[in-house]
C-alpha cells in the first residue's frame, strides 16, 4: 500500500484549511490581503486540480457573512458544481461519549492508506457557544489531522442551523471538486443537525455504545428510524459481550421497522475504535450498501430528493424568518400565544389574526 | 350498568350529525334555512346543554367554506373553549385492514355501555376522492352508532391535510364542550395525517394486524416511535399464537427505542375486535397512560405544547401556501427544480432566485 504522503500524485497537498502555515501576525488581516487577490477562475482551477491551500480558502468564502464574499463563494460553487458527486458521503451520529471522534479518526485513518481522499466535515449549530463541540478541537484528531489525504473542517459557527447546514452542504460541492472521494459528516444525535446531516448523505450512521445500563438515553426518538445501519462502538475490554448482546437485540428491533425505502435492511455491527477491531466492518456495510443502492436505483433517488430537499428547505426557512424575525411581530406572536394557553383564543384564530397583521406590514 | 339509551340523563338526544331525521326532500335546501335561523348564543346553549342536533350543525358550520359560516363558527369555538379539554383524546392508526373501524366499534360500544360520552372523529384528506375511506361509511360501524352516546363524525372531506385537520381540532372543542368525556380520532398511518392526529391526542394507538407475513409493510417508517402503545389486533382463530409473539417482540423492540419525553414506557396488548377480548385491555392501557403523566404532569404539558404547535402549524401552512399557490411562481419553481437536477445550478442558489421573483411580485 502506497503510503499517500509519499505518493507524487498528493505532493504539495496542504492539510486542512490551508492558513497554518501563514505568518502568525494578525493572521486574519494577511488572510483578507491574500484572499481579495484571487478570482473566482483562481479558485475553481486551484479546486479542481486539488490544491487544498485554495480549497480551504474557498470554504472560508462560504463560510464568511459578507455579500461580497458570499456572491463569490456562489459563483464557485456554481462553477464546481458539474464536478461533483463523486463520492460517497457518510453521515455520522450520536449521542456526546459515543467516541464518535476516535471511530472517524479510526476509519479515516484507515481509509487514507487505502488511498482513499477523505474529507471530514461538521454540523453543530452549537459549535459557537459549547468549547468542546465536534470537531472544534481538531487535536482530537491528531493522527489523520497529518494525513496528507484528509482534510478536516469544522463545523462553521456562525448562524442557525440552516445556514450552518446550508456551509456544509456546499462545501460537500467544493471538496467532490477537489478530488474527495469520500465525505464524512458528523453530528450529535440531540438535536436538529442531524435531520439535516441525513439530508445530504448516501448512508447514515449511527453510533452506539453500550455498557453504561442506559445507552439510548439523550439518542432523539426518530433517529433510529433514520439509520441506515448502527456501529456498537467501544466493543473493548470487558465491555464485549455487552456489545455482542446489543449486535443482536439491534439487529431483533431493526428487523421489527417497516422496511426503508431503500429496500436496504439495516444492522448492526460491533467495533473498537482503540483496538481498531472492527472499524473496516462497519465499513464493509457502508459499501455493501452503496453497492446494493447503486443496483436498484435508490442512491441516484435519494441524491435527487436531497437537491430538491435543499432547494424547498431553503426557501420554507427564508418565508418563515421573515414573519418570525419581524421585530414587530415578535411581540404579538408571544401575547398570542399566552391568549392560546390560557383558552382565550383558538389556535386557529390566534395564527389568522397574528397574519393579518403581517400582511399590514408587508404591505 | 344503566343502558345509556334507558338513562334519563341521555334522552332526547340524537345520534350523529342531526340531519338523518330531516325531511329527504332537498335535505340540503332544509339543512341550510334551518341553519341561517340560529344565532351563536343558540348554538352555544345548545352544545353546552349536550344537543346533538346543534352540535352537529356547528361542526357542519366548521367544515363549511363560506366566509359567512366560517365567521358563525369562530365565535361558537371561542365561546366553546373554555368549556374543553375536559376529555380522553385517543388517536387510532393503522394500515387499511388492521380493523380500525371494527376496534373502534367494539371499544366505543363498551364505553358507551359503561356511561361514558364518546365522539369517533376521523382525520383523512383523501376521504373525498377514494371511496370507502374511514368513516365515510357509517354503516361499519351499525352498532355504536345506534348508541345514544356516540357522536360519530366522518373526515371533513374538503381541503388539505392542514384544513381537515384544523376543522377535526375544532371539532373536538364542540364536543367537548356538549360534555363528550372521551374522543376517539381515527387516521390511516400510511401519510402524513398520523402526524397531525398525533398533534390532537393524549395517546397515540398504534393498531398492528399480524399473520400477513408482511405486518409492518405500509406503516410509515416513524410512526412506531410516535404511538403510546400499540394494539395487536385479530388475535382471534388460528391466529392467536402469531398475535402473542408478536406482541413479545413489540415488547422488545419498544424498550430498545429512547424513552418517550411522558416517561411512559410503550407496550403492546393483544386483542381481537370481533370475540370482543382484551379490547378493554387495551383501553385499561390508555387509563394508566393518562393517570401515569396526570401525575408527572406530561398531560398538560403535551396539551400546551399541543395548542402552541397549531398556532404556529397554521402560521407556517399560510406563509408557505402564499409561496407555492402563486399560480407565477408554480411554474418557476418547476423549471428552478429541473436546473437543480440537472446540477445548472446549486439547490441554494436556486431557493434564492425564487425567491427574489416572489419578492417582487408581492410588492
Amino acid at each position: 500500500m502506497v503510503h499517500p504522503e509519499n505518493d507524487k500524485q498528493y505532493k504539495g497537498l496542504i492539510v486542512n484549511e490551508g492558513v497554518k502555515n501563514l505568518p502568525q501576525v494578525n493572521p486574519y488581516a494577511t488572510f483578507r490581503r491574500q484572499k481579495r487577490e484571487l478570482s473566482v477562475d483562481e479558485y475553481v482551477n486551484g479546486i479542481l486540480r486539488g490544491d487544498i491551500t485554495l480549497l480551504g480558502q474557498a470554504v472560508t468564502l462560504i463560510e464568511s457573512s459578507l455579500a461580497k464574499d458570499q456572491e463569490i463563494a456562489q459563483k464557485v460553487i456554481e462553477r464546481c458544481l458539474p464536478y461533483s458527486g463523486n463520492s460517497v458521503r457518510l453521515g455520522i451520529t450520536g449521542v456526546p461519549g459515543a467516541g464518535k471522534s476516535t471511530f472517524i479518526e479510526a476509519l479515516g485513518t484507515m481509509l487514507c492508506h487505502q488511498g482513499k481522499r477523505l474529507a471530514v466535515l461538521a454540523i453543530d449549530p452549537s459549535s459557537e457557544r459549547s468549547k468542546g463541540s465536534i470537531l472544534g478541537d481538531k487535536t482530537r484528531m491528531n493522527e489523520l489531522s497529518t494525513e496528507a489525504n484528509a482534510f478536516i473542517r469544522p463545523s462553521p459557527s456562525a448562524g442557525s442551523l440552516g445556514g450552518v447546514a446550508r456551509k456544509t452542504r456546499e462545501t460537500i460541492v467544493l471538496c467532490e471538486a477537489a478530488g474527495f472521494d469520500t465525505i464524512m459528516v458528523e453530528t450529535v444525535g440531540v438535536g436538529q443537525s442531524e435531520t439535516a446531516a441525513h439530508s445530504m448523505v448516501d448512508f447514515f450512521l449511527l453510533l452506539q455504545v453500550t455498557g453504561t445500563g442506559d445507552e439510548l438515553q439523550g439518542i432523539k426518538r426518530g433517529i433510529m428510524e433514520m439509520a441506515d445501519g448502527i456501529a456498537i462502538n467501544k466493543c473493548d475490554g470487558s465491555n464485549i459481550e455487552r456489545a455482542q448482546a446489543a449486535k443482536v437485540s439491534f439487529k431483533n428491533a431493526l428487523a421489527l421497522f417497516p422496511p426503508p425505502e431503500s429496500g436496504w435492511q439495516p444492522y448492526a455491527e460491533t467495533c473498537s475504535s482503540i483496538d481498531k477491531t472492527g472499524v473496516l466492518k462497519v465499513w464493509k456495510m457502508v459499501e455493501d450498501y452503496i453497492h446494493f443502492t447503486k443496483e436498484n436505483g435508490y442512491f441516484d433517488h435519494r441524491r435527487t430528493q436531497q437537491a430538491k430537499y435543499w432547494m424547498y428547505e431553503t426557501i420554507n426557512s427564508a418565508l418563515l424568518n421573515g414573519f418570525y424575525q419581524n421585530q414587530t411581530m415578535e411581540l404579538l406572536i408571544s401575547q398570542m400565544e399566552q391568549d392560546v394557553l390560557n383558552n382565550k383564543i383558538s389556535s386557529f384564530i390566534a395564527a389568522h389574526k397574528l397574519l393579518e397583521t403581517y400582511a399590514r406590514l408587508s404591505h
